[in-house]
């Protein structure tokens, strides 16, 4: 839709109407009383906008068909689910993915991944390389990290998620992890977007703190757009002018990303408030809402946690939290997903 | 606290100590490694920070005490809880709001007011003064309105509330209003507030859609300090860059109202989402969190609405959202407030 | 602009059609690849856009007229000017508006405006009624402060910019002030924009700090719908999640503000960094990105003022800004606009 | 600094001191009327404060020292200077950046290069990797695109700058550019910071559209701490609310960077404000708040470009832009850096 000014002159709309032609579209005509208007019919995600941007007596070119297409529920209506180790994800069933934030020992992960499943949690994460805001913190243990997580996995039959943020670290990753966590800062990294995207490998994106929901929806197209379409989105709060939370957590994101997209939508208590405090009232909040799921930040010991220990949740408190959002969910017509019985894991294995 | 410059002199710091003492505040040195910091003892309410920004080797001033006291609470632990026509608003029973967003007609209130009476409303909101971006909208039926408004009362039995947008129409809506709702882009109108404070009237006071949680608290202490203490508080969406609804809930600020006042806290889905489609999802979500009520735009045909009707319930829609917002609000312990049997309203009685 | 889902049915379309020319408007269709617009033709500001929201097969309505007339520069190109005690302001000459927060006493007023004056102030700012964010702070000096204004143009010749918080205010402050200011807190106080408007008093009218430019045009809008074409445009720093200034200078919102208004338009850049060592470049930047003028908080003695000392300039300061910003708006080809030689005052005499 | 809560027991005073000496710190207790504070004295930057928030009776933890250190004015109160071919950016003379957003072809590179290398700019920009919200938009040419950038460095004398989007790509464009820039998107994508900080390479560092000024200068810190002097930091505009501007150009960011750190500071006008129309008038209020440079997209034909048309200027507007901008830039006592005679580049030369 292009948008002449109002003094615009027949010239300049004839102009503007060959430019549309001469990249294979229509143009249509709405001569209104104040201006002309150009709806422009045919693929608009295939031109570039801009190119009308400079034209004499164009005022504004409006898209009007969302960016995206394989992310989009105009385009794919069913639900998208996918199996994790024997929890269907983006089904009715709620999925609960819980563990520190930081693999920071063995002791630590294990008693955490322990205590979690035991509280009822369906995969385990934690970050073995880490994205801190200060080249002087804690940056992780790296491989060694990465064992710890894979022996973890051996004892409690939970799948992995973990955070990749370098494309070079993709085989490395996706020989322990069952899950990539592409996390907010690393939304509009494309080049990791594109390695996960050929990775094939079940990839859990969180929307950057600054980005719109449109701009969430085409980085997920850009990994769909490589044929891998085990795909979670994740809300973990936005940047707004309120500083009593660390983040607002953008609850209205869960009914709009649902309606818009197939994908499965999760939502991050822990860093969407950034106050444990605050982390089951709003994860409560987030299956009220419609989310599919939630990813929480557990460690034995917050106070002695080497990142994020503020917004962590003791092992007891996050039962307590699983309980009630049992509750919650019951009362949504939804359900907990069951907890697999069994010790396997199943990484990589088949597509939705 | 006082952060003086990493390169102060000892005479500066002379200086700003002495500048706390002459307010009649205590001064606490810090000797940190890199540069000092004076505490200042004492009530810091009672003095301007300001005044020490332009003294020579001043870096920055941070308050450490809220700056509020009534609503605080830290002053008062228990909840506040007011009777609204046989209602306890900020007790256990989740108090239900709806209504028109303008008042219209006789037969459109009515209609909609029995409706959501049967749907299991509390109180009955419609606007019969309206605060319209631009001048050349309806801005609401005046007098006339109230007037309707009162024959609704008298119809169904629900308490009245409606929007005040100036201090000289408060002798005449406190004649036909029992809530007395204060509209966000007033929030900080600080002759409104005044004048509802001295009202003694019950009021419903909005977040602006740019004010901090803070804000609003002092805010709600303009209108406590007049001895005014029925107030309840409404989240009803903060502006922020997402475009994909009219406003962003800021669900965050429900459990971080309720931590750090005594007030009742609503939620107000219609405005906080803007799009009829997702109020219902954004309610539960609201009780989920911990709000103490909702308050919800329904009207009996939105798309004659003469305002806000694309984020208006239909009736039938609004029952289905009492109906699921009453499973959620079991699920977290707590249940809506029975709707009283008696038509009988009771404007301007018995203060909490 | 109507856009219908992308699987709206042909009935669906047919009643859009049908609702649109029941508004006395032309509907125009567009049979796009994946889905119908439907172009409406006529005046749209007369039709209210949330009426189409409910219509099934609705997806979104995108306005394309700007909501404002009056205030738009597509209907009045030319520049509006008008004068203010000799000072052409919206003229070619940049207009400076100096002088306290808050008047505080006879003395701070007369001192800080003799030192503006000096340093080649055109008009002298200054709040007797105060809007603060705490009811415990200092909230002005009321009328006593006002006849210390009048004394303070009698003496210096500069005509009085002061801030109106309530419609009942106008008698009083149209006897003693030359500009009503309406403050940031109050754009979108209907109430009071109706009353300065009919008041037909020149107003200095500030952005909200969470106000988009469109809607600041609204706000002017209405002042305007009563035939009061004397508004000059402020802005004064917006919300956002940068909190090392008190605000964000919207600078883009100079040439923006340029190119869609004839209205003056002035930079506050006091409030907008909220930090007295940043006003100077700010201003500076105000002049060079196209502001008409400029508001600045000067006080003889900051620490001891009784609000905003934090953003106040010592004289001295201010009479380098004027310098600095008088060079500046030289490179720009413009210049500070002639300081009349009269002490006579002119309220409210002619118009534009 | 730690805030204890108002009704906190001596036993957590105690505890929580402790926890202070076991981090090798001091703790400073200062008792107010309603509450404790500890202040806690030693390199705080050390230690990790979400430690305290579990403790019980801890309320807030508020940070006194900046967190960046070899970025802040405060241990390097000097500005850093480093050469560029023959121009010392960071010095009085005004540093000039221009070129097309995307290398698109030969003919569209050089064309470009010679009129702004004529208009008078510095170093020539253009994207061979081009970060692209879109899977489906253009992605840059690659390593053809660096080919025909240094053809034209051949050709017109002008030092390269182009985005680096991986880790890997390091040693392929360390040998075409002589400015590696971060872009926006990968501000805090920490593994890109740490391979460009090993490089050894001048960097531009954009400001992320989502990150605080304190953000900005720890991701500095990242290259920094690696060495790596040669960085400028650019202001290229902050998401907001505002929607008349693709982004809101912090121009407060220009004084306070230039009062935090000693590292050069560039505005990027077109980015921050996305229409070209307003551009220069952005342009120039960067120079007039004390900005040290300039990066600008120019393109032969912006509505032939396949990126960012809407923002880029014609050769001729460009020229114009320095001409305003040289004029400005002596009205704040500085000028335009001389544009050097030699056409000889000089990749990879000595460090300030």
């Amino acid at each position: 839709m292009i948008i002449m000014h109002i003094d615009a002159t027949q010239q300049q709309i004839t102009t503007a109407v060959a430019r549309v032609e001469d990249n294979g579209l229509r143009a249509h005509l709405i001569q209104g009383e104040e201006r002309t208007v150009i709806g422009v019919v045919g693929d608009g995600r295939k031109i570039f906008k801009d190119q009308f941007l400079h034209l004499p007596g164009v005022d504004r070119v409006i898209p009007i068909s969302h960016p995206y297409k394989l992310a989009s529920r105009e385009f794919i209506p069913e639900n998208s689910l996918f199996p994790l180790d024997g929890v269907n994800v983006g089904d009715n069933g709620i999925v609960m993915i819980a563990g520190p934030c930081s693999v920071e020992s063995r002791t630590q992960l294990l008693e955490t991944a322990y205590a979690v499943r035991e509280a009822g949690a369906h995969a385990l994460r934690g970050g073995a390389y880490k994205p801190r805001t200060s080249p002087y913190s804690f940056q992780g243990l790296g491989e060694a990290g990465l064992e710890m997580l894979a022996e973890a996995r051996e004892a409690t039959g939970m799948p992995i998620v973990t955070e990749i943020m370098a494309p070079e670290h993709v085989p490395l990753l996706t020989r322990y992890a069952d899950v990539l966590q592409v996390g907010a800062r690393n939304m509009q990294n494309y080049a990791l977007l594109n390695a996960v995207g050929e990775s094939q490998h079940p990839v859990l994106l969180k929307r950057s703190m600054m980005a719109s929901i449109d701009e969430l929806l085409m980085a997920a197209e850009y990994i769909l757009s490589h044929g891998n379409r085990r795909v979670m989105l994740c809300e973990r709060g936005i940047r707004t002018f309120e500083t009593a939370t660390r983040n607002t957590t953008d609850i209205n994101a869960i009914p709009v990303l649902k309606s818009l997209t197939h994908l499965p939508v999760l939502l991050d208590p822990s860093h969407s408030t950034g106050h444990w405090e605050y982390v089951t009232a709003v994860a409560r909040a987030g299956i009220a809402a419609g989310a599919d799921g939630l990813i929480v930040e557990v460690h034995v010991n917050p106070s002695e946690a080497k990142s994020d220990g503020g917004q962590s949740l003791k092992p007891e408190r996050y039962a307590e939290l699983v309980s009630q959002v049992r509750a919650v969910s019951e009362a949504v017509g939804r359900s907990l997903a069951p907890v697999p019985l069994t010790a396997a894991s199943s990484v990589g294995t088949g597509e939705s």
